[in-house]
């Protein structure tokens, strides 16, 4: 059978390797690629190559960086005394977006999943507890996971280990509640529910 | 803003430019890539490198190939009498998915687009009717163009040529109607017509 040439169908497999790629969109983008110019797929090549060992993990926040500490980190002008821990990088962005926060942040890089054999050892909450250990103008964390099973299980872990060890500090939980734009006809039962529970006064 | 370290903004820039992909899905595949083993993706950046010197046009139908002809044009097993002529390289991939077709391919690379000023000159037409006159075994050219303005004119345009200049040759177009799977009831008029029109004894 007809296949792309073997170079090109090398780039199709690495992409359709990628999450949501399937053959067809692995070989249409590798068929776009051939268009793009020389220099743009040199650069892309030089960047690919040099992705591992240029990328680190910021030594505080456990951010990506390609110096010792983040960006986050390195900006002083951030509020010092809050740390929002989230699972994942990707998170960061999101939070970054909507320039809503000046704090600080936490990478847990990952989340408590027994099921998943994930551990509290196999993820940064001993760096989260000795940051906090360390860093004493440290006034609340900020807990991010995800709210799904694991993601509760994470925070409700990292909750006892600060409360136990650092009674001081404040400790809060992200609100639950509709999404903006959301309709209640849609919602589901636990949401509304825990919309309910983080009812504010009005 | 935060963003990403530059490098993985480099890749995640890159992968946005791609179509369908966009700003979230470019930073989501970037740091998925950052999971993936070094070896696989120094094989990925070499590919990339080599893109455009590796990957040539076969010089008999202006499929894609790494040598001077392509794998089909090499492949003397196929039927050389008869020639599809489609618009770009993708359309070889679906035709040969199905395992339905033995013989050879043309590729145009486009097709005749007044409005964005591609004329018959910018595609491989002359190629194609000089590659008619010099393969003399050719009985058959089926036009598989897209059934669209632009693919109808493409089409109309290189019947009229080869009429006038290969008058020995047949020529026909790809079946119009119903792809398989449909409904009449979410048909447009403009298939169905196409379907009557196109209707076969039972």
């Amino acid at each position: 059978m007809f296949d792309l040439p073997k170079n090109l169908k090398k780039i199709s497999l690495f992409l359709e390797q990628l999450p949501g790629i399937g053959e067809k969109t692995a070989n249409r983008l590798a068929l776009y690629m051939l268009r793009l110019p020389e220099n743009v797929l040199l650069e892309f090549s030089q960047a690919i190559a040099n992705l591992k060992s240029k990328t680190k993990l910021c030594r505080r926040c456990f951010n990506l960086t390609e110096n010792d500490y983040c960006q986050i980190c390195s900006d002083s002008s951030r509020d010092q005394t809050t740390i929002i821990v989230i699972e994942q990088v990707y998170d960061i962005l999101s939070f970054e977006k909507g320039r809503i926060y000046h704090g600080l942040y936490h990478v847990l890089h990952g989340r408590i999943d027994p099921l998943n054999h994930i551990g509290p050892e196999d993820i940064k909450i001993a760096e989260l507890l000795n940051r906090i250990k360390k860093e004493s103008q440290i006034k609340e964390i900020i807990l991010a996971t995800n709210p799904n099973l694991e993601g509760e299980a994470t925070a409700m872990f990292i909750k006892e280990k600060i409360e136990k060890n650092y009674p001081s500090i404040k400790i809060s939980r992200i609100g639950y509640g509709l999404p903006i734009g959301a309709s209640i006809e849609y919602a589901d039962y636990m949401t509304l529910k825990k919309s309910l529970e983080g009812r504010m006064k009005y």
